[in-house]
């Protein structure tokens, strides 16, 4: 089963949102399963700190490389990634998410203060994730956004096997627009073509409408796809935020 | 006061990890404050169904434009943003987290299912924000993100004013690294620099490696560092994920 085994000051926040609708019942019928590590109970003192002073000094606290190695040494490790939430890290992308998804798991350690001491990403093999070019307050909401984007692409996890083939950016293009009822909304229509009935019409429209939106919003993901050629776009789609 | 109202068909899930440490602190300061509003209760119908099929045909069900339209209007708007969590948005920065933190708030628009009706946007001015270049099941922990980006910039949220002039990403430059004690850990030792007492050499190195990390890692952001030039870089660092 996949696992995840996130390492946090806030064991309390998990699963939190991440027990809701599809993937709750994706771990309630055994799909996948969290579980969490207390950083603080490898503190090696009696107030339970896990973090000291910078070295070279400046503001804040440092998490210390003995009790994370600590942390992460009691997690069991069954060839899962160690990823750690950063905003230096790699930017977390579908394929990757993909790729996670169809592997055993991960571990994701997640810092607080100022950081964490820098020898311990070679010492685990800690790999730094980033979720985008923005700072939080601690590594647990980018943890929470890491496992879902993994899990929904757990085989049996989202229902419609069908709409697993799709999805956003595997093809290269942002999504194109959705309507439904009503037909008019306040005085705004729903175009003509997608009530034709024309299969071939409304397919021939939705990858001109993806290939547009992608071109004016992401002119960097639109070079990609236009560099590699158009891709076979259904109109399965899945549930996307 | 800040204020985040956020419309999702799972409000039991706010604040939830809003509300740990720091963030949490800082509602209870009255720094800022976030409620909900139940999609679900705009149903017109006795299911409190708020989605429908899509015009054109695909799999799955795409949330109604004058549903969300009436939970949209009745959350009080006082001059804040309408945003919608999704991977078709403009990409969330920290330069607009902080201009986000310096407005009266903002509204988080969460979709699920396969999209919300595309006349929505038009319909009430909302924006489309993206988190990254991943798909989630719902916008909720997107939502997450965005919030707790822009709380912990809000004035007194974080404690130390002195943290607040030097962000990650606002010089352009990804973290340098930082160490604490152990002086040795594991036959890895703190660099002698940051041990040498001499300010102006430590406040280098840091540079040099920000600048090092950066081009390394993320060569498009170093791209407009270089283009930009050098931006003073100070030792006091805010807490990081």
């Amino acid at each position: 089963m996949w696992r995840a085994t996130v390492l946090t000051l806030y064991p309390e926040l998990f699963p939190g949102p991440l027990n809701a609708s599809i993937l709750g019942r994706g771990a309630a019928d055994g799909h996948w399963t969290l579980d969490t590590v207390n950083i603080r109970d490898f503190s090696d003192n009696k107030y339970g700190s896990v973090d000291d002073t910078p070295a070279g000094g400046g503001a804040g606290l440092v998490m210390r490389a003995d009790i994370l190695a600590a942390a992460i040494d009691s997690a069991p490790r069954n060839d899962r990634p160690i990823l750690c939430l950063s905003p230096r890290g790699k930017p977390l992308t579908q394929a990757r998410a993909r790729s996670l998804s169809q592997g055993p798991g991960l571990i994701a350690l997640c810092g607080r203060f100022e950081g964490i001491d820098e020898r311990i990403f070679e010492a685990r093999g800690v790999e730094e994730v980033s979720i985008g070019d923005f700072v939080l307050a601690g590594g647990e909401i980018a943890a929470m956004a890491l496992i879902e984007a993994c899990v929904r692409l757990i085989p049996g996890v989202l229902g419609s096997a069908s709409s697993l083939g799709e999805e956003s950016f595997e093809d290269g293009l942002l999504e194109y627009p959705q309507y439904t009822r009503p037909r008019e909304f306040e005085g705004r229509a729903i175009p003509d073509v997608l009530l034709s009935g024309d299969h071939k019409k409304i397919a021939e429209w939705r990858q001109k409408m993806a290939e547009e939106i992608t071109r004016t919003r992401r002119p960097d993901l639109f070079e990609g796809f236009s560099s590699n050629g158009p891709i076979r776009r259904d109109n399965n789609k899945e549930p996307k935020r």
